[in-house]
């Protein structure tokens, strides 16, 4: 692959112009979109309105006149479709976890199956595990023999035939990238009469969901990823309709109330996804994530996908192609197809590469023990960005382990 | 009391030079503080250093490099002062809903009563209780017969007594002003073996409060309210130093976990205050609310207190010198000593008199049905302020109702 074809790609790119929208360091590299992604123009010109003007001169009465209260509908609404999801059954708020705490509390609930079993994978994001931990204890300190039941992931399948009460999964491995298939485990799930929750952490932004399609009950998602929402942003969840009106979900506060200014003594939940809300959001964070959206106007999911699909494949090829980087090994799979927008690869320096790859401008992650993560977000990164990114990792390899310290535990290629 | 007075009390107060630090508009006079706190300048400066900065040019690097990490302890320590709290007792984290919910239930498993019985009282915020229903519902739904008791506010000593498992009061009340008795009721409730929560969301930084010396289990509070920690601000918590170690609640997210970044797959709660972590704050919620602690720099509860109540007994004197005024009704106690940084009037034109003082600019509260609601945050109003806004209340009632629409309904007093 020449600097010919690498430019070819970009300029048959169509959202090559997306990267205007960022606010990008001069000289870097952002493989890092799955950790944190970066402030975009309108992030940065909200948040000054935001403080200065909205809060700063208008005070209280933002909450009616700048419209602060909808907020969390307003911005799901906006989330929907990048999840497949047709309007007024995404909501944003609280983290992640917080959120998942809700939803299992509510497919228990909803669940026919009278053990309030668990069902998820031990791969699964260790923060998913603990939420789902600390609902079993609660019910367990108080008598109720709930489970959580951990299997392999090529063991899903069989235990879902046993008929769980919810199958709690991430779509996207935080490690690998490996991505689940969603239709066929939502579709067995349902088979056996079992609640699904799936983790869209990895996904929202990136990949072409179709949560109402595959029928899915439930999910959550993050902010500050692929959104761009800002360090910590907050959270999304996605109810599907049919459930709105048979659910009930523990954390109940007054935001999502039906009446949160009649500050009735007695809770009564709002109609639809807003009775998912609890707590007052906090309207700073909500605005960051809200002009972060902006830069997905106008664009498609199936786009990012491709896009996102297309970066990570020419990064594979042009890795391939060095001799000297063989020793990196893929621990993402290699079809794109059941891949996120990120690719792993281990190898025993992947410490000290990762921080030469970050030194040189290439901001990219480290797993422990060791894994190097790269993630390929398709709003802001050119082909050229990629290229540049293997050209660097090659040179650092070369240069740092094997032209020196590890020339003999090395395999020697050419 | 006389304009010669009045700036007496101004010249007296050595609060006064803090209502610099603050970024208010002009002509307006703030008694809405108690719902918003305003912006002050460090909050402004600072949002705007974070968001093109560090978010917009360190990145992910930021989360070590700006200490975003350390964020839910380090706001957590600067809290602990306002609330009479040593150190290492106090995180900032979520909303006050959600941390009442991690709380009620590690007091629910703390409590050495057998029956999960939540005590509160029918006057108590209305997100409390909803928070606690939601909890008794999803034990309920197990077939855990929990249960929440709400009974009147003088009835609460005598159920106290009945020794329920937990007792959930608001210090300060949203819509009187009342202040209950923290440690007489918390000295009879542990006399009973009962696990206290109090909700400080009208106290923290108005109250010279003191949980440690009041042996206070739990707490909660608000960060933007009396603290000014912008919209939604993230709350707090506070639990005893006595119960670190035995404690368990269920919202345990990875920010919580002994080993976060290990990410291993089941949870280990972290040593301290730390363990009532949740998932990843919002990084730009907090950073405004960090910024505004500053103004809190050097400045003691107890003068805090002083000044409020000073400024609330001047607003009542000067109300209670002008006949035309006698048709408003105090709801909150008349004695300073049982009452927060607040004064409620009961009046049937409370909504359109709220709305005639907003338009003059005195930035007021109206609670339905017809309460008028002022808050008196010490850090940035002045005597001149609350003589200000007693003058011209004074005027729209003469105005707008003595002379016109209600000069028959309203007693005439000259």
């Amino acid at each position: 692959m020449t600097e010919i074809d690498i430019a070819a790609l970009d300029k048959a790119d169509t959202l090559a112009s997306c990267r205007d929208l960022f606010d990008l360091p001069a000289q870097i590299i952002y493989l890092n979109g799955n950790s944190l992604g970066p402030l975009c123009h309108a992030s940065a010109k909200t948040m000054q309105r935001v403080v200065l003007e909205e809060w700063g001169q208008d005070l209280i009465s933002s909450w009616n006149k700048h419209r602060w209260i909808d907020f969390p509908l307003r911005i799901g609404a906006r989330i929907a479709p990048l999840l497949g999801a047709a309007p007024e059954q995404v909501l944003c708020c609280d983290s992640v976890s917080v959120n998942l705490f809700k939803l299992l509390s509510a497919a228990l609930a909803l669940s026919k199956t009278q053990k309030p079993i668990i069902l998820s994978h031990r791969d699964n994001f260790p923060t998913d595990l603990y939420i789902a931990e600390g609902l079993r204890d609660l019910l367990q300190q108080h008598g109720v023999h709930a489970e959580l039941k951990l299997v392999e992931t090529n063991a899903l399948e069989a235990t879902i035939a046993e008929g769980p009460a919810v199958l709690m999964l991430t779509h996207v491995d935080f490690r690998t990238g490996r991505k689940l298939d969603m239709a066929k485990l939502t579709r067995l799930a349902q088979q056996h009469g079992v609640v699904t929750i799936w983790d869209l952490s990895h996904s929202a932004g990136v990949i072409d969901l179709a949560l109402d399609d595959c029928q899915v009950d439930f999910a959550v998602g993050c902010g500050y990823k692929f959104l761009n929402g800002g360090p910590g942003a907050p959270a999304f969840l996605y109810v599907a309709s049919r459930h709105l009106q048979s659910i009930k979900q523990p954390l109940q506060g007054w935001m999502g109330h039906k009446a949160s200014f009649a500050f009735n003594p007695s809770y009564e939940a709002d109609l639809g996804i807003n009775q998912l809300q609890t707590g007052t959001p906090s309207v700073l964070a909500m605005s960051a994530l809200d002009a972060a959206l902006n830069c997905f106007e106008g664009v498609s999911p199936a786009d990012l996908n491709r896009k996102a699909s297309a970066l990570s494949e020419t990064f594979l090829y042009l890795i391939e192609a060095e001799p000297a980087l063989a020793e990196l090994q893929l621990v993402s799979p290699r079809n794109p197809e059941i891949r996120g927008a990120q690719l792993s690869f281990s190898h025993e320096q992947a410490y000290p590469i990762s921080q030469a790859l970050i030194a040189a401008g290439v901001m990219v992650d480290f797993r422990a023990p060791n894994l190097l993560r790269l993630g390929f977000s398709p709003l802001y990164l050119s082909f050229a960005d990629i290229a540049a990114a293997a050209s660097i990792l090659n040179y650092i390899i070369i240069e740092n382990i094997y032209n020196k310290q590890k020339f003999r535990k090395l395999k020697r290629v050419t």
